[in-house]
C-alpha cells in the first residue's frame, strides 16, 4: 500500500490483543481496563499479547475504567417468554464484546415492579438501562424520567413509549403483521380471526373503540392489530369484531375464543396468531373439533421456534430478529456511554415471514 | 374458641396488612420495611391498614431493614433456555413474596463468565446468591468459596457440585430418566437411542468411559445418562455405545446422530431425548426419512411444553417442576438470611412423566 508508506502503523485494538492472546474480547477488555475478574493465566496471556503488539489504552478506555461500573441493567416484562430471553441474550453478547456485564430484572408485566426494578438498578449504580416497558401513559414514566435525571441513560427496547423522546429499538410489528394477513387474503380468505387482541372484558363493537383499547395496552399488540386492519382495508375485506379475540391473554382463553370463531354461522377460515400461546390455543381448539390445517383452517403465527418447524405440516411463522434487537439496543446505549450524542431516534428492525405449509385456500362452502 | 380466651390476639402479619390494604405482599413489605419504591397512594393505604390492625414490625423485620439490600442475585447457565427462564420466574415470585428483588446474570455455560458474574453480584452487595453452576471440579469453585468467605450465602440450584457442601435444590433427573426408559422397555423396545450424551468428540467405547466423560460435564446430563443405564441394566438390555449421541449439543448434530442411529443394521426403534433441541432434531431426522411416530419410532423427551402437547400425535414428555425448583431455592436462601441454620442438604423435587401418544411397540422386523 504505497499511500500508507511512512505512516506509523495503526495502534492495535483490544480485539487484536484478544486474538493474539487467544482469549475472548471481554477477557481482554477486563484485563486491559483493570476491572472485573480474569483468571491469572488469562491475564498473563493478555498482558503478554498487549506488550508484543504495543497496545496502549486510549483515552476513552482510560476514562471508561474510572467512575464506570461496566454494568448495564435490563428491565424486561417477562424473562420467561422466549422472545425476551433471546433479546437478553443479544444484549449480553453485545455488551460483553465491549467489556460490560449485564444484570437483568423481570417485572412480569407489572408496572409497580418495573418502577421498583428501575430503582434497584439505580441503587446498584449501573451505567445505563435498557427497558422493555409496560408503561403507556404520560403519568406512568416517572421512574424513567427519574433515572435520566440521575444521569443514567435509558434506551427503550421492543416497545415504544409515546410520551418519551428516547433512543428506541423496535421491530416493524405493523408491517410484518400486514404481510402475514395479506398472505392469507391472497390465498382467498376473507374470514380471518385475530388472536389475540387487547385484554379488555368486552369486545369493542367498532374498530375505533378497539384501537382505543389497544392504545391503552402494550405497544407491540396495538401495532400487530393495526397491521391486521391495514391488510383488511387494502383488500376491501370488512372488519368484523366477532373475529377478534379479547380478554385474558392465556392459552386457555385462546382455545375458547377460537372455538367460538369456528362455531360462527360464517366461521373463520384462517387465523393470525400474535403470540406462541395464542397459536397453541388455536391448535387445541382445532383438534377438539377434528379440524386440520391447512385444509380446514389456515394458520400464521408469531414467533418462530424449533417446534413450529417440526410440526406436521410445518407452520408458517413470523421470525423476529430477537438477538439483533437486543444487540442493537446495547450498542446504542454503549455508544452513548462512550460519548456519542444521543440521537433520540427509533431504530426499526425487520421481522421476516417464514413461509412453510400452514396456509391453503379456504375450504369450499 | 374458648381455649384462647384471655390470650392476647396474635399480632397481625405483613400478609394480613397487605390483604387489608388490598395490595401485594411485596408492596406491604417494602412500605413497612422502609426500602424500595412504593407509590404514594399505595404507601398510604398500607400504613392505614397497619394502623388499623395494630401492626408492629417485629425484631426480625427491623433487623432486615438495616444492613440488608433486599436483593438476591441469580447466576444461570442460559436464560434463553425455557427451563432456566421458568426457574428464574419461581425465584422472583418467591423472593418478591418476602420483599426481595432479584437480579439475574446469564453465563451461557462459560465458567469464566460465571466467575465474573459472581464477582459482579458481590460488588453489587446482594444479600445472597443462587447459582446453577457450570463448575464440576474442585479447582473450579474458587469463586463460590470467595462469596462464602465474604459472608454471602450461596444456594446451588439444578446442578449439584460434588466438592461443595452447600444447600442444593435439584430435580430427581436419574429417577425420572429411568422411568422414561422403563416405559420404552415395557412397550417392547430394546434398541433405545440416548440423545444427547456428553459433548466429547469420540463416542467412548465402554459404559465406564462414557460415565467418566459424563462426570466431567454438567451434573444433570450425567444423572439422565445414569437413569438410562439403570433401566437397561434392570431389564437386562445390553448397552450399545452406537446408540448414544456424543458431540456438540445442538439440534443440527442431534439430527445427524439420530439419522445415524436410524441407519444402523439393527436400528434404534425408540429414542429418549434429554433436551428440547434433542427432540426437535430427532423429529427432523425422522421426517427426512419419512418415518412417523409412534409407529416407526417411539419418542420420550425432556422438557414438557405447550408445543409438545399440540403435536400430532401429542408427545410423551417429562415435566420438570421448574417454578417450584426456583421457589424452593429462594426459600432456602431467604430462610438462611433470616437466621435459620444452613442445613447443607440436598432438596430433591420430583419430575413427572406426562404420558401422551408417542410410545408404541416397536415395528415388526
Amino acid at each position: 500500500m504505497p499511500a500508507d508508506r511512512g505512516r506509523p502503523p495503526a495502534p492495535p485494538t483490544i480485539s487484536e490483543v484478544a486474538a493474539e492472546a487467544g482469549v475472548g474480547r471481554a477477557t481482554a477488555a477486563r484485563t486491559l481496563g483493570g476491572y472485573g475478574y480474569v483468571s491469572p493465566e488469562l491475564k498473563e496471556r493478555v498482558l503478554a499479547a498487549a506488550e508484543k503488539l504495543g497496545y496502549r489504552a486510549n483515552a476513552l478506555a482510560r476514562s471508561m475504567s474510572t467512575g464506570v461500573s461496566h454494568t448495564l441493567g435490563v428491565v424486561v416484562a417477562d424473562i420467561g417468554n422466549p422472545f425476551f430471553a433471546g433479546m437478553v441474550r443479544g444484549i449480553c453478547d453485545a455488551s460483553r464484546a465491549r467489556g460490560f456485564d449485564t444484570i437483568v430484572l423481570s417485572t412480569y408485566e407489572d408496572l409497580d415492579e418495573e418502577i421498583a426494578a428501575t430503582g434497584v438498578l439505580i441503587d446498584k449504580r449501573v451505567d445505563g438501562v435498557i427497558i422493555a416497558s409496560a408503561a403507556v401513559g404520560r403519568d406512568e414514566v416517572t421512574h424513567i424520567r427519574t433515572a435520566l435525571k440521575q444521569g443514567v441513560p435509558v434506551v427503550l427496547v421492543d416497545r415504544a413509549v409515546g410520551s418519551l423522546d428516547l433512543d428506541t429499538v423496535v421491530i416493524d410489528n405493523r408491517d410484518v403483521a400486514r404481510e402475514a394477513v395479506e398472505t392469507l387474503i391472497a390465498a382467498g380468505h376473507r374470514r380471518i380471526g385475530f388472536v389475540w387482541g387487547p385484554p379488555v372484558a368486552q369486545a369493542p363493537a367498532t374498530r375505533r373503540a378497539l384501537l382505543a383499547a389497544a392504545a391503552r395496552n402494550v405497544w407491540t399488540d396495538g401495532e400487530r392489530l393495526r397491521g391486521y386492519l391495514d391488510a383488511l382495508d387494502d383488500a376491501g375485506v370488512p372488519f368484523d369484531p366477532e373475529l377478534v379475540m379479547v380478554g385474558p391473554k392465556t392459552e386457555e382463553h385462546a382455545t375458547e375464543e377460537v372455538g367460538r370463531m369456528l362455531a360462527l354461522p360464517h366461521r373463520a377460515t384462517a387465523l393470525f396468531c400474535t403470540e406462541t400461546d395464542a397459536m397453541t390455543g388455536a391448535l387445541r381448539a382445532m383438534r377438539a373439533r377434528k379440524l386440520s390445517y391447512p385444509g380446514d383452517l389456515s394458520l400464521i403465527g408469531f414467533d418462530d421456534s424449533a417446534w413450529a418447524a417440526v410440526m406436521d405440516p410445518p407452520l408458517t411463522m413470523i421470525e423476529q430478529p430477537v438477538r439483533r434487537l437486543g444487540a442493537k439496543a446495547a450498542e446504542v446505549l454503549l455508544d452513548s456511554l462512550e460519548g456519542a450524542e444521543p440521537r433520540r431516534e427509533t431504530h426499526t428492525l425487520q421481522a421476516r415471514l417464514v413461509v412453510r405449509s400452514s396456509v391453503a385456500p379456504p375450504p369450499a362452502r
